[in-house]
Protein backbone atom coordinates (compact mmCIF):
# COMPACT_ATOMS: atom_id res chain seq x y z
CA UNK A 1 0.00 0.00 0.00
CA UNK A 2 3.02 2.56 1.18
CA UNK A 3 4.39 1.65 -2.26
CA UNK A 4 1.30 2.41 -4.38
CA UNK A 5 0.60 5.43 -2.54
CA UNK A 6 4.23 6.22 -3.46
CA UNK A 7 3.80 5.57 -7.11
CA UNK A 8 0.68 7.81 -7.30
CA UNK A 9 2.18 10.72 -5.20
CA UNK A 10 5.41 10.29 -7.51
CA UNK A 11 2.79 10.80 -11.12
CA UNK A 12 1.07 13.58 -9.57
CA UNK A 13 4.41 15.55 -8.48
CA UNK A 14 5.75 14.92 -12.16
CA UNK A 15 2.51 16.07 -13.55
CA UNK A 16 2.34 19.20 -11.91
CA UNK A 17 5.88 20.32 -12.26
CA UNK A 18 5.43 19.37 -15.72
CA UNK A 19 2.19 21.08 -16.69
CA UNK A 20 3.22 24.25 -14.95
CA UNK A 21 6.50 24.70 -16.03
CA UNK A 22 4.84 23.88 -19.67
CA UNK A 23 1.26 23.57 -20.57
CA UNK A 24 -1.55 20.78 -20.61
CA UNK A 25 -0.98 19.55 -23.99
CA UNK A 26 2.73 20.40 -23.95
CA UNK A 27 3.10 17.39 -21.74
CA UNK A 28 2.00 13.98 -22.77
CA UNK A 29 1.58 10.60 -20.40
CA UNK A 30 4.57 8.74 -21.37
CA UNK A 31 7.18 11.41 -20.47
CA UNK A 32 5.46 11.88 -17.22
CA UNK A 33 5.88 8.39 -16.72
CA UNK A 34 9.33 8.10 -18.06
CA UNK A 35 10.15 11.02 -15.61
CA UNK A 36 8.24 9.47 -12.67
CA UNK A 37 9.74 6.31 -13.49
CA UNK A 38 6.18 4.73 -13.92
CA UNK A 39 5.23 2.09 -16.21
CA UNK A 40 2.25 3.50 -18.70
CA UNK A 41 0.38 0.30 -17.64
CA UNK A 42 0.51 1.64 -13.82
CA UNK A 43 -0.24 5.43 -15.16
CA UNK A 44 -3.80 4.02 -16.15
CA UNK A 45 -4.04 2.14 -13.09
CA UNK A 46 -3.97 5.11 -11.07
CA UNK A 47 -5.05 7.76 -13.23
CA UNK A 48 -8.23 6.64 -16.03
CA UNK A 49 -7.02 9.80 -18.41
CA UNK A 50 -5.14 12.47 -18.75
CA UNK A 51 -8.00 14.42 -17.59
CA UNK A 52 -8.04 12.70 -14.29
CA UNK A 53 -4.68 13.17 -13.65
CA UNK A 54 -5.01 16.84 -14.68
CA UNK A 55 -8.26 16.94 -11.67
CA UNK A 56 -6.13 15.32 -9.14
CA UNK A 57 -2.94 17.92 -9.91
CA UNK A 58 -5.24 20.62 -8.99
CA UNK A 59 -6.28 19.54 -5.80
CA UNK A 60 -3.18 18.62 -5.20
CA UNK A 61 -1.47 22.40 -6.28
CA UNK A 62 -4.92 24.20 -4.78
CA UNK A 63 -4.01 22.05 -1.39
CA UNK A 64 -0.65 23.72 -1.95
CA UNK A 65 -1.05 27.11 -2.62
CA UNK A 66 -3.81 27.18 0.13
CA UNK A 67 -1.47 25.69 2.55
CA UNK A 68 1.93 27.96 2.23
CA UNK A 69 1.31 31.02 0.44
CA UNK A 70 -2.14 32.00 1.58
CA UNK A 71 -1.96 30.67 5.17
CA UNK A 72 1.15 32.98 5.53
CA UNK A 73 -0.83 36.04 3.97
CA UNK A 74 -3.72 35.61 5.65
CA UNK A 75 -2.40 35.46 9.09
CA UNK A 76 -3.65 36.93 11.68
CA UNK A 77 -0.43 39.04 13.10
CA UNK A 78 -1.60 42.35 10.56
CA UNK A 79 -4.41 44.31 9.91
CA UNK A 80 -6.43 42.87 7.19
CA UNK A 81 -5.83 45.23 4.04
CA UNK A 82 -2.03 44.33 5.23
CA UNK A 83 -2.54 40.76 4.28
CA UNK A 84 -3.88 41.64 0.89
CA UNK A 85 -0.39 43.38 0.51
CA UNK A 86 1.46 40.37 1.20
CA UNK A 87 -0.22 38.09 -0.64
CA UNK A 88 1.23 40.22 -3.11
CA UNK A 89 4.91 40.32 -1.76
CA UNK A 90 4.63 36.27 -1.33
CA UNK A 91 3.25 35.73 -5.01
CA UNK A 92 6.52 38.16 -6.35
CA UNK A 93 9.02 36.31 -4.38
CA UNK A 94 7.66 32.99 -5.54
CA UNK A 95 7.73 34.56 -9.04
CA UNK A 96 11.84 35.34 -8.29
CA UNK A 97 12.10 32.29 -6.49
CA UNK A 98 10.69 30.22 -9.78
CA UNK A 99 12.60 32.43 -12.44
CA UNK A 100 15.90 32.50 -10.63
CA UNK A 101 15.64 28.54 -11.05
CA UNK A 102 14.02 27.44 -14.78
CA UNK A 103 14.75 31.35 -16.33
CA UNK A 104 11.19 31.65 -16.10
CA UNK A 105 8.34 33.48 -15.44
CA UNK A 106 5.78 30.49 -14.49
CA UNK A 107 2.48 32.13 -13.93
CA UNK A 108 -0.22 30.96 -11.94
CA UNK A 109 -0.74 26.89 -12.53
CA UNK A 110 -4.89 27.93 -12.03
CA UNK A 111 -4.80 30.36 -14.80
CA UNK A 112 -2.74 28.92 -17.14
CA UNK A 113 -4.84 25.46 -17.55
CA UNK A 114 -7.94 27.68 -17.43
CA UNK A 115 -6.72 30.21 -20.46
CA UNK A 116 -5.55 26.85 -22.75
CA UNK A 117 -8.67 24.24 -21.83
CA UNK A 118 -11.68 25.94 -20.75
CA UNK A 119 -13.55 25.86 -24.02
CA UNK A 120 -12.28 22.36 -24.32
CA UNK A 121 -12.79 20.68 -20.83
CA UNK A 122 -16.13 21.14 -18.49
CA UNK A 123 -14.89 19.09 -15.85
CA UNK A 124 -11.61 21.17 -15.81
CA UNK A 125 -13.17 24.27 -16.46
CA UNK A 126 -15.64 23.95 -13.46
CA UNK A 127 -13.38 23.07 -11.10
CA UNK A 128 -11.16 25.90 -11.84
CA UNK A 129 -14.09 27.81 -11.56
CA UNK A 130 -14.02 26.44 -8.23
CA UNK A 131 -10.74 26.99 -7.54
CA UNK A 132 -11.01 31.28 -8.24
CA UNK A 133 -13.84 31.42 -5.93
CA UNK A 134 -12.05 29.20 -3.04
CA UNK A 135 -9.00 32.17 -4.23
CA UNK A 136 -11.74 34.36 -3.18
CA UNK A 137 -12.82 33.66 0.24
CA UNK A 138 -9.93 34.80 2.01
CA UNK A 139 -9.76 37.96 0.42
CA UNK A 140 -13.16 38.82 0.66
CA UNK A 141 -12.90 37.68 4.69
CA UNK A 142 -9.71 40.08 4.67
CA UNK A 143 -12.45 43.32 3.24
CA UNK A 144 -15.33 42.14 5.66
CA UNK A 145 -12.77 42.41 8.57
CA UNK A 146 -11.43 45.75 7.04
CA UNK A 147 -14.84 47.13 6.58
CA UNK A 148 -15.65 46.15 10.53
CA UNK A 149 -12.71 47.63 11.84
CA UNK A 150 -13.42 50.42 10.37
CA UNK A 151 -10.00 50.65 8.02
CA UNK A 152 -12.81 50.51 4.58
CA UNK A 153 -16.04 52.28 3.89
CA UNK A 154 -18.98 49.95 3.25
CA UNK A 155 -18.62 47.88 -0.27
CA UNK A 156 -19.43 45.00 -2.15
CA UNK A 157 -16.69 43.06 -0.98
CA UNK A 158 -17.57 39.75 -2.72
CA UNK A 159 -17.44 41.83 -6.11
CA UNK A 160 -14.13 43.81 -4.37
CA UNK A 161 -12.43 40.10 -3.96
CA UNK A 162 -13.36 38.91 -7.15
CA UNK A 163 -12.22 41.70 -8.72
CA UNK A 164 -8.93 41.59 -6.68
CA UNK A 165 -8.64 37.82 -7.81
CA UNK A 166 -9.07 38.87 -11.08
CA UNK A 167 -6.46 41.22 -10.93
CA UNK A 168 -3.69 39.15 -9.90
CA UNK A 169 -4.80 36.54 -12.14
CA UNK A 170 -4.09 39.24 -14.66
CA UNK A 171 -0.44 40.62 -12.97
CA UNK A 172 0.43 37.24 -13.08
CA UNK A 173 0.20 36.75 -16.54
CA UNK A 174 1.70 39.64 -17.58
CA UNK A 175 4.30 39.50 -15.79
CA UNK A 176 4.72 35.77 -17.16
CA UNK A 177 4.68 37.68 -21.01
CA UNK A 178 7.61 39.81 -19.44
CA UNK A 179 9.57 37.36 -17.74
CA UNK A 180 9.61 39.48 -15.42
CA UNK A 181 8.55 39.54 -11.85
CA UNK A 182 8.96 42.87 -11.37
CA UNK A 183 5.17 43.44 -13.08
CA UNK A 184 4.17 42.22 -9.62
CA UNK A 185 6.03 44.01 -6.94
CA UNK A 186 5.96 47.58 -9.12
CA UNK A 187 1.99 46.88 -9.80
CA UNK A 188 0.56 44.62 -7.25
CA UNK A 189 0.28 47.07 -4.11
CA UNK A 190 -2.22 48.96 -6.38
CA UNK A 191 -4.74 46.20 -5.77
CA UNK A 192 -5.73 47.76 -2.68
CA UNK A 193 -7.18 50.94 -4.95
CA UNK A 194 -9.98 48.28 -6.04
CA UNK A 195 -10.89 48.63 -2.68
CA UNK A 196 -11.67 52.70 -3.21
CA UNK A 197 -15.48 52.88 -2.96
CA UNK A 198 -17.13 54.74 -6.14
CA UNK A 199 -15.20 55.73 -8.99
CA UNK A 200 -13.54 58.24 -10.87
CA UNK A 201 -15.40 58.26 -13.87
CA UNK B 1 0.36 36.60 -57.28
CA UNK B 2 -3.53 37.13 -55.91
CA UNK B 3 -3.90 33.71 -55.40
CA UNK B 4 -1.12 33.25 -53.43
CA UNK B 5 -2.02 35.84 -51.29
CA UNK B 6 -5.42 34.52 -50.90
CA UNK B 7 -3.82 30.76 -49.93
CA UNK B 8 -1.76 32.88 -47.09
CA UNK B 9 -4.73 34.64 -45.67
CA UNK B 10 -6.87 31.50 -46.00
CA UNK B 11 -4.10 29.86 -43.85
CA UNK B 12 -3.98 32.84 -41.24
CA UNK B 13 -7.88 33.18 -40.93
CA UNK B 14 -8.14 29.93 -40.19
CA UNK B 15 -4.98 29.47 -37.63
CA UNK B 16 -6.38 32.52 -36.14
CA UNK B 17 -10.02 30.76 -35.73
CA UNK B 18 -8.89 27.32 -34.36
CA UNK B 19 -5.76 28.94 -32.21
CA UNK B 20 -8.34 31.28 -30.71
CA UNK B 21 -11.27 28.38 -30.11
CA UNK B 22 -8.59 26.25 -28.67
CA UNK B 23 -5.28 26.70 -28.17
CA UNK B 24 -1.63 26.50 -29.82
CA UNK B 25 -0.45 22.92 -28.82
CA UNK B 26 -4.31 21.78 -29.65
CA UNK B 27 -4.48 22.53 -33.05
CA UNK B 28 -2.04 20.73 -35.78
CA UNK B 29 -0.59 22.01 -38.56
CA UNK B 30 -2.41 19.44 -40.53
CA UNK B 31 -5.75 20.04 -39.60
CA UNK B 32 -5.32 24.22 -40.36
CA UNK B 33 -4.28 22.95 -44.09
CA UNK B 34 -7.16 20.72 -43.82
CA UNK B 35 -9.86 23.17 -42.88
CA UNK B 36 -8.26 26.28 -44.95
CA UNK B 37 -8.28 23.70 -48.13
CA UNK B 38 -4.31 23.91 -48.64
CA UNK B 39 -2.02 21.32 -49.23
CA UNK B 40 0.92 20.61 -46.50
CA UNK B 41 3.55 21.42 -49.06
CA UNK B 42 2.30 24.63 -49.58
CA UNK B 43 1.98 25.85 -45.85
CA UNK B 44 5.76 25.56 -46.01
CA UNK B 45 5.81 27.75 -48.42
CA UNK B 46 4.31 30.62 -46.57
CA UNK B 47 4.91 29.65 -43.08
CA UNK B 48 8.44 27.64 -42.74
CA UNK B 49 7.09 26.82 -39.32
CA UNK B 50 4.07 26.94 -36.74
CA UNK B 51 6.09 29.61 -35.16
CA UNK B 52 5.94 31.76 -38.01
CA UNK B 53 2.31 31.48 -38.55
CA UNK B 54 2.02 31.63 -35.15
CA UNK B 55 3.90 35.58 -35.32
CA UNK B 56 1.83 36.14 -38.50
CA UNK B 57 -1.36 35.12 -36.52
CA UNK B 58 -0.67 37.64 -33.86
CA UNK B 59 0.14 40.61 -36.11
CA UNK B 60 -3.56 39.99 -37.66
CA UNK B 61 -5.17 39.46 -34.19
CA UNK B 62 -3.43 42.38 -33.10
CA UNK B 63 -4.29 44.54 -36.13
CA UNK B 64 -7.83 43.49 -35.80
CA UNK B 65 -8.84 44.11 -32.54
CA UNK B 66 -6.58 47.80 -32.93
CA UNK B 67 -9.21 48.63 -35.94
CA UNK B 68 -12.00 47.35 -34.52
CA UNK B 69 -12.45 47.62 -30.15
CA UNK B 70 -9.49 49.97 -29.61
CA UNK B 71 -10.62 51.95 -32.69
CA UNK B 72 -14.73 52.57 -31.48
CA UNK B 73 -13.46 52.50 -27.39
CA UNK B 74 -10.69 55.29 -27.78
CA UNK B 75 -12.75 57.28 -30.36
CA UNK B 76 -12.69 61.11 -28.85
CA UNK B 77 -16.62 61.34 -28.90
CA UNK B 78 -16.88 61.09 -24.95
CA UNK B 79 -14.52 61.67 -22.25
CA UNK B 80 -11.24 59.71 -22.00
CA UNK B 81 -12.52 58.15 -18.89
CA UNK B 82 -15.22 57.03 -20.59
CA UNK B 83 -13.42 55.56 -23.14
CA UNK B 84 -11.65 53.40 -20.72
CA UNK B 85 -15.45 52.52 -19.67
CA UNK B 86 -16.57 51.95 -23.33
CA UNK B 87 -13.69 49.38 -23.88
CA UNK B 88 -14.51 47.26 -20.97
CA UNK B 89 -18.19 47.10 -22.54
CA UNK B 90 -16.94 46.51 -25.69
CA UNK B 91 -15.24 43.42 -24.84
CA UNK B 92 -18.16 42.65 -22.81
CA UNK B 93 -20.14 42.87 -26.10
CA UNK B 94 -17.75 40.97 -27.73
CA UNK B 95 -17.80 37.53 -25.39
CA UNK B 96 -20.86 37.45 -25.51
CA UNK B 97 -21.35 37.17 -29.61
CA UNK B 98 -18.69 34.36 -28.98
CA UNK B 99 -20.08 32.57 -26.44
CA UNK B 100 -23.63 32.87 -28.35
CA UNK B 101 -22.31 31.26 -31.72
CA UNK B 102 -19.59 28.68 -29.92
CA UNK B 103 -21.48 28.33 -26.24
CA UNK B 104 -17.83 29.35 -25.02
CA UNK B 105 -16.11 32.30 -23.75
CA UNK B 106 -12.41 32.54 -25.48
CA UNK B 107 -10.91 34.76 -23.40
CA UNK B 108 -8.44 36.97 -25.09
CA UNK B 109 -6.14 35.34 -28.11
CA UNK B 110 -3.37 37.53 -26.82
CA UNK B 111 -3.83 36.31 -22.72
CA UNK B 112 -4.26 32.62 -23.82
CA UNK B 113 -1.56 32.22 -25.90
CA UNK B 114 0.66 34.06 -23.65
CA UNK B 115 -0.38 31.52 -20.81
CA UNK B 116 0.41 29.20 -23.02
CA UNK B 117 3.53 29.89 -24.33
CA UNK B 118 5.39 32.19 -22.88
CA UNK B 119 7.97 29.57 -21.07
CA UNK B 120 8.70 27.48 -24.48
CA UNK B 121 9.13 30.17 -27.03
CA UNK B 122 10.79 33.42 -26.88
CA UNK B 123 10.16 34.66 -30.12
CA UNK B 124 6.47 34.29 -29.24
CA UNK B 125 6.55 35.63 -25.96
CA UNK B 126 8.37 39.00 -26.95
CA UNK B 127 5.84 39.42 -29.77
CA UNK B 128 3.32 39.18 -27.14
CA UNK B 129 4.65 41.50 -24.36
CA UNK B 130 4.98 44.13 -27.35
CA UNK B 131 1.36 43.83 -27.94
CA UNK B 132 0.54 44.32 -24.45
CA UNK B 133 2.48 47.16 -24.22
CA UNK B 134 0.76 48.64 -27.53
CA UNK B 135 -2.33 47.69 -25.44
CA UNK B 136 -1.60 50.07 -22.93
CA UNK B 137 -1.07 52.90 -25.07
CA UNK B 138 -4.41 54.13 -25.94
CA UNK B 139 -5.26 53.60 -22.27
CA UNK B 140 -2.24 55.70 -21.04
CA UNK B 141 -2.92 58.62 -23.34
CA UNK B 142 -6.80 58.25 -22.38
CA UNK B 143 -5.56 58.85 -18.82
CA UNK B 144 -3.12 61.61 -19.51
CA UNK B 145 -5.87 63.13 -21.46
CA UNK B 146 -7.95 62.82 -18.05
CA UNK B 147 -5.29 64.45 -16.30
CA UNK B 148 -4.78 67.68 -18.74
CA UNK B 149 -8.81 68.16 -18.24
CA UNK B 150 -8.93 67.99 -14.59
CA UNK B 151 -10.79 65.17 -13.99
CA UNK B 152 -8.00 62.93 -12.57
CA UNK B 153 -5.44 63.91 -10.19
CA UNK B 154 -1.56 63.72 -11.07
CA UNK B 155 -0.30 59.90 -11.31
CA UNK B 156 2.00 57.73 -13.06
CA UNK B 157 -0.25 57.24 -15.86
CA UNK B 158 2.00 54.17 -17.12
CA UNK B 159 1.58 52.52 -14.52
CA UNK B 160 -1.86 52.68 -14.05
CA UNK B 161 -2.50 52.20 -17.81
CA UNK B 162 -0.47 49.09 -17.41
CA UNK B 163 -2.61 47.94 -14.20
CA UNK B 164 -5.48 48.15 -15.80
CA UNK B 165 -4.32 46.50 -19.06
CA UNK B 166 -3.76 43.48 -16.54
CA UNK B 167 -7.06 43.72 -15.38
CA UNK B 168 -8.30 43.27 -18.34
CA UNK B 169 -6.78 39.94 -19.03
CA UNK B 170 -7.32 38.92 -15.55
CA UNK B 171 -11.30 39.82 -15.92
CA UNK B 172 -10.75 38.37 -19.29
CA UNK B 173 -9.38 34.77 -17.91
CA UNK B 174 -11.42 34.83 -15.07
CA UNK B 175 -14.66 34.97 -17.16
CA UNK B 176 -13.49 32.43 -19.61
CA UNK B 177 -12.70 29.91 -16.02
CA UNK B 178 -16.29 30.71 -15.21
CA UNK B 179 -17.89 30.42 -19.28
CA UNK B 180 -19.80 33.65 -18.57
CA UNK B 181 -18.90 37.24 -20.12
CA UNK B 182 -21.46 38.72 -16.96
CA UNK B 183 -17.85 38.63 -14.98
CA UNK B 184 -16.75 41.58 -17.33
CA UNK B 185 -20.08 42.97 -17.53
CA UNK B 186 -20.18 43.41 -13.51
CA UNK B 187 -16.72 43.88 -12.52
CA UNK B 188 -15.56 45.92 -15.73
CA UNK B 189 -16.50 49.35 -14.77
CA UNK B 190 -14.05 48.72 -11.30
CA UNK B 191 -11.00 49.63 -13.66
CA UNK B 192 -11.41 53.35 -13.24
CA UNK B 193 -10.85 52.21 -9.77
CA UNK B 194 -7.01 51.93 -10.17
CA UNK B 195 -6.93 55.50 -11.38
CA UNK B 196 -7.48 56.88 -8.00
CA UNK B 197 -4.42 58.28 -6.00
CA UNK B 198 -3.12 57.01 -3.01
CA UNK B 199 -4.19 53.64 -1.41
CA UNK B 200 -6.46 52.45 1.42
CA UNK B 201 -3.74 50.61 3.19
Amino acid sequence: MIRTHETRQRLLDTAQALFYARSYEGVGVQEICRQAGVKKGSFYHFFPSKRDLTLAVLDESWNHFRDTILHKAFARDVPPLQRIKRLMELQYRHHVEVRDKTGHVYGCPFGNLAGELSTRDESIRKRLKAILSDFRQPVQEALDEAVAAGDLAQLDTQATASAMVAYIEGLTLVAKANNDPEVVRKLGPAILKLATVGDTG
